[in-house]
């Protein structure tokens, strides 16, 4: 079963790594047999379009900040962020909140994006 | 298919009958076949077993509020909170994320209650 600290530490991984623009880093992340729900409610992603997703979601950059605590229970992180993602037609910044599903061996099974329309605010153009 | 407008009204409603200590508010959300998973990870409660566990949750009364915007996709909602809760040894504050997934009808078919140890402080006694 993977620890409290284990968790905490991997959601601190993964904001790092999409701030540093590892996008191999936040794979490594993820279970061989992970799926990325993102937004909820659509198919989820896996294999190698995991990687291919967060190369095309992240192409021209972004920041990302935690803007509440990581609650962490017996198998789940589940943590609210703030990405401020570049794109070609200006600033998108997206209030999200993702539950990572952790298997025994510590990596994440499981991402589940929760946001939607009414959580994106367009800057510039 | 539930809308984002409702999606919001029932978080708020949520949030507004367990301030308001009416725990048959709060259960008249669920869908008839409703599973609650709080904390997550652990058996979920379902039927009558819903409205006995927010009896207890709550005896001693509670002050819930949003601590960031709700996060609304296609069936789900998504949203951070703090809840000051009175028990008899004092009041335990815990930072939460509650998921409620919305069914057809929207009801509320699933709640997972996303907290751990690390997102309680007790005070007084």
């Amino acid at each position: 079963m993977p620890t409290p600290e284990h968790m905490q530490q991997t959601v601190d991984n993964y904001l790092a790594a999409i701030n540093a623009g590892d996008m191999q880093a936040v794979v490594a992340l993820y279970a061989d047999n992970a799926e990325v729900e993102d937004p909820a409610g659509t198919e989820p992603k896996r294999g190698d379009d995991i990687l291919e997703f967060y190369t095309n979601a992240f192409a021209g950059g972004a920041k990302v900040e935690l803007t509440g605590p990581v609650r962490i229970s017996a198998k789940a992180a589940a943590f609210p962020f703030r990405a401020e993602i570049t794109r070609p037609d200006g600033l998108v910044i997206v209030e999200v909140i993702d539950i990572f599903d952790f298997d025994e061996a510590g990596k994440v099974r499981k991402m589940t994006a929760h946001f939607g329309p009414g959580n994106m605010t367009v800057r510039g153009g």
